[in-house]
């Protein structure tokens, strides 16, 4: 029997996530040659794409929209039991909007938003990937073949998601959902501005950060993950000469410890090569709180965080429609010599 | 409320193992100078050590003794009711041995043997790592300064031991410890030739492969985490220039995909250094199973798993007391011309 | 002035190679698929292909035969006047063949053979690269975008050739060519065995190794340079779930000290990804000389060399027309469990 | 015969460099346990270091000094009649200063300044290193043991200087030295910025900058070569928890395609941890011109160039004695939430 007091482990992590934008087939194009995903379905709206390493059929739903963001956020729980228990939890809590059939690839799910609006469902049943002849890899134990396009991305690994008010939503994420708060920047006067938090050992998997706009809904980026730091510095080769705008090139996190390099996508959306070996084993972790004053040295190396990084989301609500806020790095003009 | 059919997730992970050596000084300094760990603790007869990634005091307790091979290894439990839990379950099977009072780092311990016969414990009370100025890393988010020594394992990532019979402790690792079976190996005869286990999304924790020789209760290797390939062959590297026997030179696990380099230390033990970043988040996976035709491939690019490998443990029982089965890299003699 | 006793500076590099298969179709798709090679010019029996660091427009030129092998090699001089220097000095030693008025991407270029009969040609005009608009660069300083298909090989590096008799090549390469010899292997009965040979500081661009069959003019292998030692890794990745055979994964070369993955092309020539910084700065450098007891060590980390490797060329003898000796990596049966 | 109009090939590599430190003690902890480096000689004011892949003694003298800059520079020549021929040229200039009897690890040298007042000399006679039985290397081809301590640098890999007027000193080490000009920072109003230039096949062994402040014979940085991307995270990693100050933390130059890691040493001295294979093979290679607005689009990957990158140098003439500008990157505090 589980006692009150142990922790809910009734989900097992972040199955898909779905992004909206508004030029489809840029963003496709993007996903599938720079990106370097498979076309595992498509429907009427959306495309479904896998990375190598996804033992679903897709871990990224890429639907046609009128602006760019995120549509939702999918959970897959660890059995059918589990997955009732979150349901009615959730129900409890008055943010579940109820069940659907399901989608490509899974059964029925249960739909709910978070306190900030973000749409997010719960599933179980799910088809394991099966690869067509020429993308049956050499080894059993792997879901498909490596074929190394582009920046080749395994899976999605952590969907990054702005809240005007980041402390209920940590609260929600980790009592209804059972996701553990690994760490967390509180800001002098007590507010949360992020937390980081994970259904398993992995650093992070679902992150809030505060949106500076007041908005809701909106998405920071999503994260897809790569084997080795070589390949996020590979990665970086590959935008840069494919005129893909960077916003921060590779470098390495204070904050969970992972390799970054952020870019956008061509509906206007961040999205992130990452990678890292920063897991957490220990089951009483206090969460690493930051403060405002150890956040301002910047990244890990000391890299000062770009300001858009602060300040962009998906929508866009600053009066452009879409797009990004910056140009392709090699088409920036500037003044300094160096 | 917890079904009966669900699974048991009481234990965390593996804390530590305590390997034994007939040359403690030597085997001290290559853990020291060229796997770079730290000394946190000595006694009479044991010294501790740690990975700067280590976020308990120790992962490594070196114990003097007359032959080489495993002394126990230790499990922690997610907490104080997961471990009385598990204690009532293993003493249900008449395997357990009792509790101790504790050890440096860690409180009470449940004893047991695993069927095979090696000693194991699991302990809930553990005392985090607090450095010393002089290993005070600048990110508060990890535990301990990177110093970069040798090669700078980070972790105990996973232990191999030999059984006389795999398939009972594989069945007993799974339902009195709560390990999920990932890949496995069976022989055409039906023969259970091994079997990797994991209490998290790692892609092995616990190993247990046929001894050949029909002993008990000895020890195939332990293996220390680095954070990428590139850190495997700068390992070889130094271990080559150190006179280190490599008994298998960087190369990628076909079974688990991950990267190895086996190594003996002085006292006659193999342990690995490895990466690898195969997370297993299906909490419906079915284990990949290896038959004796696919295994013979070798590893993944094909190298050829050297005899050694599959016929040599500690404590070895071929008569010689102690020592690696072969000598130092740079001075193996031969006849072939390269 | 220039006294007669200083070397032959003469020689910038080898500028291209040609490559003879039997299965122009199948290798053309080898290349531009797995080595990541784009097609510069065709012609009847000929493609030019190059990798994305070449600064001419070609460093390979695949050629349909009946049987695999090498066709030629070409080695750019310094000057017109080092050309026709070197031209000069080959013409007196009898093994000049005349000058041809050139091929696509260079100009008229004199061609020889080595003592063994392997045909080469000195140039000097050559077309710089000029990349069409799909495959600009972002900056300047490089030839060509980096799209990063396959193995995404950046030019050729070295040439590997067989010689029935080493030591008249090796003194041919030294004396008429200006290659400076920096590494040896001399048997125990003093003939030699193999000599690596540069132009550069690179630690080789021309090796001849002994021809085991005793027979004349066949190569060894061609191999393509990377960046870093992780795509060396990477290659190997792809080979293996391309089914293409591995003939030597991934490892550290004692000699020369390059990373290594040597696979088979379809038309049966042995082709390597290989990458290093072993330079070589001494202006009065003395070579290395291996001992037969030495090289049977193996290679830098203790890999023996794959038997293959020392009996295989193109084109081969053994009564096989065309084909690799050993079957893709994840088809091979075998015996051992591991 | 070598015609007028031919290149100069008479000098083979930049041998060593001379670093003046206020701090010796301070510095030298900073070589030897950071920068992994080895003392191979000591005098009464310097120390003589060397990294594991120097095939001469050392590459780097240490000598203290009331203020940190640049001692002198060496240059080793091909061969003892290139050494007279370049001693004889710059004698003509009327640059040169004289012959000196030698010092550790060389023979007699030719001293001379550049047009900016920097200190070097040209030798020829040197001795190759002879590893102590601790530092003897498993493998003949390599000088030294690799022990992997710090960052573990191979070796001197540039030395860039600051210059008041760019193109005179650019113009000297084409004309009197014989290096070739890689690449190039031309102003709009056609005043040189920087020219990189190099002896060998190197992107850059040599490179003069414009000093903003107009001084005269100061250094912006030595740079030391690792042989892969990840040991320069790796290192920037180790500077992070040793409280070293970065500058600018790893990323990819524009310019010659270097990766980059820029720290202080505690004398003040600006030192880089780079790595990168850009080779030029090209003898008719026309140096790539930068302009202005192609600088301001920042590094390759779009990573703004920090300030004091361009206004400091050593010795620091805005009126503080010493002392690096920006202190340790995990001591600085900030105002920007990330």
């Amino acid at each position: 029997m589980t006692g009150a007091s142990e922790p809910i482990r009734d989900l097992a992590h972040i199955g898909h996530a779905e992004l909206l934008t508004p030029t489809p087939e840029e963003s496709l194009r993007f996903f599938v040659d720079l990106f370097g995903m498979e076309i595992e379905a498509r429907d009427q709206r959306s495309v479904y794409l896998r990375g190598w390493g996804d033992y679903q059929r897709y871990s990224l739903k890429l639907t046609e929209s009128e602006l760019p963001g995120i549509g939702h956020m999918a959970i897959r729980a660890q059995s059918p039991a589990a997955l009732e228990r979150r349901a009615a939890a959730i129900e409890r809590t008055g943010l579940g909007t109820g069940w659907i059939d399901g989608d490509h690839g899974h059964g029925s799910a249960y739909r709910f938003t978070d306190p900030d609006g973000h749409l997010m469902e719960l599933y179980y049943d799910a088809d394991r990937y099966v690869p067509p002849e020429n993308l049956r890899p050499a080894l059993r134990n792997v879901p498909q073949r490596y074929v190394g396009r582009g920046a080749a991305v395994k899976r999605l690994d952590h969907v990054n998601l702005l809240a005007r008010d980041v402390a209920p939503n940590r609260r929600f994420a980790q009592e209804q959902l059972g996701f553990r708060v690994y760490e967390q920047i509180v800001l002098d006067d007590g507010r949360e501005a992020g937390a980081w938090m994970s259904l398993t050992i992995a650093a992070h998997e679902l992150i809030y950060v505060a949106d500076h706009a007041g908005a809701n809904g909106r998405l920071h980026h999503l994260a897809f993950f790569v084997d080795t730091r070589e390949e996020v510095l590979r990665a970086a080769d590959l935008m840069l000469d494919a005129d893909v705008p960077i916003e921060a090139a590779p470098s390495k996190h204070a904050i969970a410890q992972g390799m970054f390099l952020y870019v956008y996508e061509p509906g206007g959306n961040r999205v992130e090569v990452t990678t890292g070996t920063h897991f957490i084993y220990d089951p009483a972790y206090e969460p690493v709180v930051w403060t405002e004053a150890e956040r301002a040295r910047g990244q890990a190396w000391g890299v000062r965080t770009i300001e858009t990084f602060h300040t962009y989301g998906t929508p866009d609500i600053s009066g452009k429609a879409t797009g990004p806020p910056i140009a392709p790095t090699s088409r920036v003009p500037g003044s300094a010599i160096g």
